[in-house]
């Protein structure tokens, strides 16, 4: 096997390029020789796993999040033994190099790896040490697969094991997308909707319990609803992702920090914390993040909150648009595409399905979250990736989800005035404000003749001999009472 | 302690009555001596679960169906025993006698543990047989506690362990709950809509997909569905009910029948069949019955299918009344009590808010079963408790308010045919009648004009020059459309 | 009909004693004339509800904790009305006793209905309000039913809606159970971990990852992995338990606050403060409060964390006691009860199984919460019942299952110290502490030829060449290798 | 815009090859025009669902099955419209070709919508009208885009609506998933545990309740307990998997079947099954199939049936292979690749691992499923795509999973035969067999004796005085006490 680094043009090429189609190379682990693809950087364990989990492989091999995270993990905790002392500076340097490379999406390529694989992720941690090692041996000029002058375990996972690296990675990456990609998400959603609030907050309209018609409310209002509703669940991802920032790192194997040094930990979480902006420390019990998942729980949690507020909010735009003729009619969505493939001109509340549908796989996730965060033994839980993937897939979801809401249906929402007056025009609730006045039982009797007879409220106030026509128009004003001012 | 059996009058009394109040008599087990009430029949075994198992004792206490079950079984059991010749006359008599008392329900306050105990159901295996033997004791003229001369476990618990035996009093309590009262509720709910539906069969209305107004449909078509989709979930309730037929009996401790004749199993099975009228069988494999509760699994499923069914019925039913005045209001629900503390006259759809709550319960209730039955090891799931629990409240549930919902709401169902007519009169998509004779992207055409201008769609239709008033007359009827003769 | 306070007895009976049996009086809502029986305080309106809503009468009947909120509200909405002036004195002073009454559980018989019922919870606010209004009539000297001096409507419910007010009641109950209850619950069962990680600290043993042998730990560490596991999800639920100080109180129907003065809400949540201790509030948005139930959700999720944590104590526990011969069985639990009806003498690990079914119906109960949360519509989501019910559940399976394996398990556990011993000889994973000497790869071939072979670690070490006999007892020190000073 | 059919060479080309790369070309829909890339076949309406939703994109793109399902669906359809005499001849050949080829995988990427869009499918079933219209357009030398002499919707979509279409496809992609799929892997499972308890069903052993010691079993009936509880779960796929032969198409937009012929729904069917060897047929009540899924949900509830099966195979596995020394260590799993990145030496249960976590995933998708099934509304339950991608993902893993179990695992698994005998020799719970004999409670003493003083069982027996040595002998017998012959 020719190996690429004997062309000095090679070395960069992030592609393991130059090798023949087909071509193999051996690679050597504990257990013996493997051969892998000569143009993959990684090693036997990575090749072993391929071979022995082929489940879901369409759509569950790792994405973007998790390989950046074991990247800037790899990085950092090369930086960190190398401030140690422990690791020789050309192959910190190269290490280091390599992980970046991992980390910024240049590698992606060789991580082929699942979820379904060893509960500790252990066969991705070592698909990047696998893959750190050679591409850092190949930056020194060595031969891949010599584990020469970079060792995968010795070197690149020097001072850790997969039991506290691995949960580490899946801090790190789901830290990074809830900042990155959620956030953002919902900050734009929740600023659309006041927008939107502002913009149709004097409209008074119905406001409807139980479905049925009631007192009085403002778009403004009802609107500000949606968005308050959504704030308060963003505060409580907020809350549970700080759990994640709370790393296992310099746990090692079983949470004591076997084979580390005490402060190999803490400098990898602050490597990361330079890395990323975000505030990375070493959780205080060790031994809890290696046995046990509840940051990701608690996340998935949260996210399961924040869906069911979306769940509400898609709801409730759907059924005010809901229509165009016979159903409330109140609000009008945008008009994306047609809506039907038999029936002509028909325009459907797509974005708000797509949205109740993404809700349905968020609460599907963290049923297998909430699920496997129960399966722990003893000083390890080995349900780490299907955790993690969950989240993360929930994070994606819920992210691009809100976005496409937010352009595709919030903003071009608009009221129908006429109706909603109409609406409002015949909303026997309106009596609830004279009850203060004549009392509860002489009120329901008044809203009971109207609903009975199909006339105003007005005229069965009057004709009820309790209110006159100048109490009805002191007293019932649909504006004040809304006390939106 | 003076034992009531001294008194030729007491014999009979199921309440171990004659006890001064607060007097108590030494029972043993293989521990040691425990202090029980005196006027209870149950024994050391249940004493001490009593004592330390104290948890939800409100509401989790077992209740009849399961005391019903324990009663039948141990009286089968004994029935089953006596034929096989290993239990002495007189004692196979008194042990039937007293386990009968158990399953008509005359000594259920002499079972007071919980369902948060051990997971095999021991403790109230235990409780039978301590309640039995006494009571059977009491009845030979013997002294309670004595064990002589029956014995809980020589005796009443012959050929059986906890292991086979509450599994199989599981089943039969689930299968006669399933058979005594879900089947019948759900019958008369799907008669009722059944009824309803011929009632208001010719009624043409407005057909909805994604909440929009389509193409119409007949409300005997609608109605029809929600009874469709009820009959289909209920015959997966009676496939899965076939399941809890298997029982588990003759299985003993691990699945191996050790100490009970081959024949026992059968002939339980047997004697349970001929006590309750349901084909109950031993099942094929004993140590699946053991390791796993599939069939309870398998109930749960089905009852969650049931529930999502009654979810449809109950929000289509709730939102087709919804108004009076600015909602859909196409059907009228019985006006039961007052809908509001604050605002009079206001009249809310109450069953089918009970119901749906009742869904979301039962979804829960499976949760719990659906994860119990995978926490099996080796030759048991210790979860047998709490999964049928789960079952036995879903089902109660589930026909209580089948019972409530039609007889409170389905009954008294009523179709606003004006406002029905309006409706149909404004529906756009009448439009699709149109598309055959002039093609779908004309038809759209139409359809957006009316929408737009608000015009009616025979004008947009006229007006568009591809249909004349006549084509109208003869392509869009209404009734027509439905298909419904 | 003769009210017993016509016998000057009587009154202060909460019994509303003195009425024959069967005997009934008329009480009316708007709908209507109702018979009640006579010795209850309810009125018409529960009345109804008691007929329409016949659903898990056995076991969903409020308990203690609602009817306490209910009547702390009560209480307290008295008293703000009072202070605003809105209750003449007598009225206000009567209906502060009568709630009173309630909140200590002296009328908890008055209130007979259940959770399955309108899903904002009218029936059971009308239940409080008219047993409240009945017995401050009877405190009066006035006559039952007569709604005369005190109205349950105008005067018991002044400036409040169902809508605000049950799910203000709720958050009283719920965060009264957490105080109360939970939280010194789980305090103990910390405390009690605590104790016992001191207690057996320094016992080195076998860590497990994978279920498999691994570098040692301290049964200190293992212990207190469990603790800190608890503390973590406790921070979780104290955090969760802020959101249910926040109070609807104040919004009235639809949130806007008709018919209540502004000062009405955050007065009623002083008065509940000063009632409890705990910090209530009114919530900053009310039409969040009413159309969400987001922190009960969010209790829920919190509570489901615990439990997780709980799921991995128990199951630690159980398997670490395995055996007695043939599994692990490093810890001895305590002998509480006999394990089995057939076989004898057997123990089983009881505690945690009621522990771990516990956690499957809490994890139940949170999936029935998180459905519930997302189908609320407009101004109100209408599964408050079913929501606090599971959650309050929840609260008390908890505690008392905490409880139950405090005293019944933790206190008792012991150490099998030669079994530990004899296990930890045998771990060839302290192999682990030769590969920073020694290198992975040579390590590795170390454990190997050991486990082939079935010499002992240190045999092999030494027989691989790479190893003295002075280096293995340097390296290999399973008490330094758990870093546990 | 040149299309390609101008060049004799390439119409049979499936991939709208020829085109400039970035080039468009227009294509219009009753909502104007759109500009699509010039090489895709796909039309207006995909490219306008391709903009409104990107959520998921990287993972929730249609797979196989559905664009299998789609293609056969429009094939028949044409086929059945052709024999009702709806479509001209050329146009029906053109199209039949055209769906063949999507049916056989020719246009997977013509097909780029995601999951998470309309609820009802419309978008992708206009997708496959678009590109099955393009590429027949195609086929007759037409031009693309001018529906010209083809038409998406007159045409392709002729007597369909996608409220019928879409359901049916998914019901054809998950019947041959499951049959193709799911069934041979699961009966591969199955097939080779039956192998193994043959080869190892002489192995007595201990078998264990409560993680206890406990009666003898042999490993062919602890290894037929896996065997047969997949079995049961797998017959229950089997009857859930006989709803989705159930087909909704003929019911069109709202299951009244207008403007599709009566015979039209039948003929699909028989043309699917023809195709398929599959017993299509179309469903009794169509508006049932519309306005709900419950086949869908029928069949995700025995998915995680069966998942729960193998989720106890699994962890059955793990813990008897637990160790290799302190654990139960009676199974000898294969060791297929490094076990732990920093403990050198270290095999885990892997596969094991893989299966649970698959399962865990299998149980959330149910829960999506299970909650989207509940909130149809009227004629249509808009959670249809969410529902199959879930199901379908369920049954690819499920499959995956059993394959790697099977292969990896199962056919490797060795018994530890020494070890296996140590531990049968130290059961006391061989005591049971005394019972009959001795009676409960002196058999318990004697257990109870041997575990205080370590003695064996038979020592502890014959000091008892109650049993001989040749008692012993001719009592207990653990071969015998396993009833295996």
């Amino acid at each position: 096997m020719t190996t690429r680094h004997d062309d000095p043009a090679s070395p960069t090429t992030p592609d393991a390029a130059g090798a023949a189609p087909g071509a193999t190379r051996t690679e050597r682990d504990t257990m013996g020789a493997v051969e892998v693809p000569a143009d993959r950087y990684w090693g036997a364990q990575t090749q072993r796993s391929l071979e022995h989990f082929d489940i879901g492989r369409d759509t569950f091999v790792w994405g973007r999040p998790v390989i950046r995270g074991l990247g800037l993990l790899k990085k950092s905790a090369a930086l960190a033994n190398a401030g140690l002392g422990l690791l020789p500076d050309d192959v910190a340097r190269a290490v280091v190099a390599a992980a970046d490379e991992v980390a910024r999406g240049g590698l992606d390529d060789h991580f082929p790896l699942v979820v379904f694989q060893t509960g500790s992720g252990t066969q991705s941690n070592m698909n990047a040490n696998e893959v750190v090692a050679n591409r850092a041996i190949e930056i020194l000029g060595g031969v891949l697969g010599s584990k020469d002058p970079v060792h995968p375990n010795d070197h690149v996972n020097r001072s850790q094991s997969s039991n506290d690296t691995f949960p580490t990675a899946v801090h790190v990456a789901v830290a990074l997308e809830l900042a990155e990609r959620l956030h953002p998400a919902v900050d734009r959603l929740v600023a659309a909707l006041d927008a939107k609030a502002a913009e149709l907050g004097d409209v008074v309209k119905v406001g409807r319990t139980h479905l049925q018609d009631a007192t009085p409310v403002t778009l403004g209002q009802e609107i500000g609803a949606w968005a308050g509703q959504l704030r308060e669940a963003q505060a409580d991802v907020r809350y549970a992702g700080e759990k994640v920032l709370a790393l296992a790192i310099g746990g090692t194997a079983v949470g004591t920090g076997l084979n580390a040094p005490a402060a190999f930990g803490p400098a990898v979480a602050d490597h990361l914390a330079a890395e990323t902006g975000l505030a990375f420390r070493q959780a205080d019990n060790l031994f809890v993040q290696l046995a046990a998942h509840d940051g990701l729980v608690a996340v998935s949690s949260s996210l399961r909150t924040l869906a069911g507020g979306l769940m509400k909010l898609a709801n409730d735009v759907r059924w005010l648009a809901s229509g165009p003729r016979t159903g409330i009619g109140e609000l009008r969505i945008p008009e994306n595409e047609p809506g039907s493939s038999i029936m002509p001109g028909k325009v459907n509340p797509t974005q708000s399905e797509a949205m109740t549908m993404v809700v349905t796989r968020v609460f599907g996730n963290d049923a297998t979250v909430g699920f496997a965060g129960t399966q722990g033994n003893f000083q390890l839980n080995v349900f780490t990736p299907v955790m993690a993937h969950a989240v993360l897939e929930s994070v994606r979801l819920l992210a691009d989800a809100c976005r496409s809401f937010t352009e595709h249906c919030v903003v071009g929402l608009e009221a129908d005035r006429e109706r909603i007056a109409d609406h409002l025009d015949a909303d026997l609730m309106l009596v609830t404000a004279l009850a203060p006045h004549i009392g509860y039982d002489r009120a329901a009797a008044i809203a009971k003749q109207a609903h009975r007879d199909g006339s105003t409220l007005r005229e069965a106030a009057v004709a009820s001999g309790a209110v006159s026509d100048a109490d009805y128009d002191r007293w019932v004003d649909p504006e004040a009472m809304t006390h939106s001012d």
